[in-house]
Formats: structure tokens, C-alpha cells, sequence
């Protein structure tokens, strides 16, 4: 371990950057994994990180945790608590993350094996939704989600952390445009269908979803666009009795994710 | 409308004190819906308010709104932006809330019809799943919520908003103790469920949820206590393979108010 009392160090630096800024994280390719849940996690899901760091108070009560998740960091160090709680991005500090490579398997698009349920977010903006989508995906054995790119970053610290860990369970593709993706490259794997509130969407009720299935999900306020319904081969809705904006956004994925999960 | 411009005024005091306290709206038996959505929403169900309160620049921005916001206040006043901001609870504020009567029908406890579907939250901790609880009770027809008093508040200003406004629409009931309330009230109306992850459960798919059936819903962290489990008729459980916190506590909820209004 090694102490660091500056903030001036540029390790220090690098992670508050990463904290704060989507492009950053992006043109470095790592993100921060913070608080306690979130790297015993990592440490569950076998993932080697690149920085692993802690606050003094953390590390005198957590001597045996800090060992573990020294094992795994290439670097680690322990820095004043009035310096971790700058760096951190939540209220109350647990004082323990990781900085940690990029995980989406955006390199392995090609090879894909798309006997399975797949799901695809166009546009998702809240990321609380992105982060119960990824948990649902978990407890449904989703196969893998694929994620536009002018969707909220899935690597903010928000997003990560409420994730409750799927983030490292869960298989994600980062993809430039849903359209383009349906049409040039999902077409000839399955079927997929336009979560949507058409009058041509069929109740989710009576959907048999196939083995080879993929779901869209857009965007919290403006739904699919055009675009995305039509290179989709089908349409479905969940049937409401309240107001037509009455399902959160996570919800209903999760939802969508149950139904196509129960003829499995 | 009335022009206050001094923090001092004891309108202004009561407003903050019922934004930040749950025990003095406890007290005043009163609560602050705050925002555009939210205040539409109010208007949309027909219910009154006992004031309407703007900020100067929503006032010159949006007359024919606060004309009929007015219409259904008893007081009515407009105070600087830089008032309205302190006073709000969120972090960009729209300048527009509204303070009403407590909305829970607990006094008519002893007329329910409990012909129907109904959802009892045991100590549910999170306000942001009480708000996603009250959407999809709106969007699946849930007849009426049952509250323990040691949940989170369901005035507090994060759940009023999340809502959506379904706060306004879904009849809800505060109640003391969960194992009293189906003891000594539920076991004569109709089946209760006990969403816990026991070994006993039965799976929600085989479930078929009788006309008359209520599910009770535990505490994010802790589910259920023995007490709750013990006074219901019978126990469900979602089938999960991630891990067994894999679903949020909002969502695990509206996945058993799907199914419970599946076969109606």
C-alpha cells in the first residue's frame, strides 16, 4: 500500500476525472467502482482492477478486505478521509473503491452467440432505470444487453453502483445506432420486438416469445422512435389500466424481461 | 394572489417545515406537492388544496395555469425566485408546489370493499420504490395500499413526486402493525401472500390469485419478519437465477402485481 497525503498527485487526479467526466472515462477506458457492496463484488465476480484505493479509516477497520482487494489491483493506496470524501461521488463515503477497465464486450459484437434472450436500450437517459434493468437482467438470465451509445453512460458512478453488481455479471455491447443494428445485424439471429404503446403492438400477454429473442426499450419520455419500431419485426405493450405513463421505465423492462423469461 | 417577498412570513415557515419534517406533517396532518407535473396532476383529480404557491417568474411564465391553481386553493401566493428555491426540495426547482391535505383514506378502514387486489408495504424503507410501488398500483388496478407507519414516509416530497401523481389516484391506508392488521382484520376478507424468498414458497407462476387476495411486501434489506410471514395465508416467490437481491424491491413488487392482476 502506499500513502499519498497530496492532492496534487496525479493519481488522484486521474480518478476524480474519471469520477466526473463521461468523456474521460471513455477516452481512457476505465470507470470507478465505489463503496463496499460494490467491490466485494468484484472481488465475487473474479475481475482484476487497476487501482484499488481506500481512505485511512477504512483501511484500519478493514485489514483483511483491503489485503483481498490489494491482491486484485495493480496499484493501491490509502489516502486521508478528507480526501477520499472529495474523490467520492456519494453523501456518506464507505471510503473503498476501484478503478477498474471498461467491461462492456463491445469488441466481441461478431461473435455473438445469439441462441437466447437479448434486450436493447435505445436512448435510455435515467440512470436509476439503466441500473434496474442491468439487475433484472441478472435475475431473469437475460444473455446479454446491448446499449446505444446516446444512452446515459452505463459506466457513471451512479449506474454502477446501483447495479448491486449485475454491471459485472451481466454481458453489454455498446452500439452506435438501434436501427442500423436491427437491420444489418440482428435481422438474420432472431426476432425483435418494439417495446412501444401502438395500436398494432400485441399484449405481451399473448406473446410466445422465441428462442432467439431480443426486446427494445426506449426512451423514458419519447419512447422508440420510428426508426427503431419499424426495423423491428414486431411490437409489443403491456397492457395498462392507469395512465399511459403510469409504469416506471425499469419497470417495465423488468416486466418485458419476466414474460420473455417464463416460457424458458 | 398575494406578493410575499420576507422570509419571515409564517406561510413561508409552515411550508418549509412541512417539506422537510415528517412529524410536523404528521401534525398539521398536511404535505407540500411540489412541481409541474406533480401540480397538474392535483388538477387532473379534482382535489383541493389548502395553498398554491408560485415562484414570480413561474407567475409571469404560466397565468393560465396559476389561474386555475388558484381556483382550487384556499390561499394563494407568489414569492421571489430566490425564496421559492429555498423552500423547494429539489435541486432545479420549477417554481410551482402546492400544500394539501393528508390524502390516506385510513379512517374508512372499516368500509372497505375488499372485493379486489390489494398490496400491504411492511416497513418498505425506500421512497423511490414506495413511488414505483404507487405507479404500478395505478397501472395493474391495485383496489387499495396498506401501509406500516415505520415505512417510509409516503408524504415525504421524494415519494409525492416519484409518484407520477398515482399518490392522487391510488386509495392507501396507514396501519400500525402488519401481523395485527391481517390477524385480526384481513384473515376474514380474503387469502394473504407473504413475498419471501422461504423455502416453502410457491412459485408466482403456479400461483392463482383468488378475486380477494392482498400481498405484503418487507423491507428492502431484511424482508419480512417471522410475525408478518406467520400471520399470512400463504408465501410467494419470484424465481430468480442471479443472485438472490438480483431485483429491486420496487420492481419485485409491480412483477407481483402483474401476475396478481394476470388471470382478471
Amino acid at each position: 500500500m502506499k500513502f499519498i497525503k497530496s492532492r496534487e498527485n496525479s493519481t488522484l487526479k486521474h480518478i476524480h476525472k474519471l469520477v466526473k467526466q463521461k468523456k474521460y472515462r471513455n477516452k481512457c477506458g476505465q470507470f470507478v467502482a465505489e463503496g463496499l457492496r460494490t467491490c466485494q463484488d468484484v472481488l465475487l465476480s473474479n475481475l482484476r482492477a487497476d487501482v484499488f484505493m481506500c481512505s485511512e479509516d477504512f483501511y484500519t477497520k478493514s485489514m483483511e478486505l483491503c489485503l483481498r482487494l490489494e491482491n486484485i489491483a495493480d496499484e493501491a493506496i490509502v489516502v486521508p478521509n478528507s480526501i477520499f470524501n472529495v474523490l467520492s461521488d456519494t453523501k456518506t463515503p464507505q471510503g473503498v473503491l476501484l478503478v477498474m477497465k471498461t467491461l462492456d464486450k463491445t469488441s466481441d459484437i461478431d461473435k455473438i452467440d445469439y441462441n437466447g434472450k437479448f434486450l436493447l436500450l435505445d436512448n435510455m437517459q435515467n440512470p436509476d432505470n439503466i441500473s434496474t434493468v442491468l439487475r433484472s437482467s441478472d435475475a431473469f438470465s437475460v444473455k446479454g444487453v446491448f446499449v446505444t451509445r446516446d444512452s446515459c453512460d452505463i459506466y457513471s458512478p451512479k449506474v454502477v453502483r446501483g447495479s448491486m453488481g449485475a454491471i459485472f455479471r451481466v454481458p453489454f455491447y455498446m452500439i452506435d445506432s438501434a436501427p442500423d443494428f436491427l437491420t444489418n445485424v440482428y435481422s438474420t439471429k432472431g426476432i425483435s420486438f418494439a417495446a412501444c404503446l401502438t395500436d398494432t403492438a400485441e399484449n405481451i400477454k399473448d406473446v410466445i416469445f422465441p428462442a432467439n429473442s431480443l426486446v427494445v426499450i426506449g426512451n423514458e419520455a419519447n419512447g422508440l422512435s420510428h426508426a427503431t419500431i419499424n426495423a423491428c419485426d414486431r411490437q409489443v405493450i403491456i397492457p395498462m389500466k392507469g395512465r399511459i405513463d403510469s409504469l416506471n421505465a425499469g419497470v417495465a423492462a423488468s416486466i418485458i424481461m419476466w414474460e420473455m423469461s417464463a416460457n424458458e
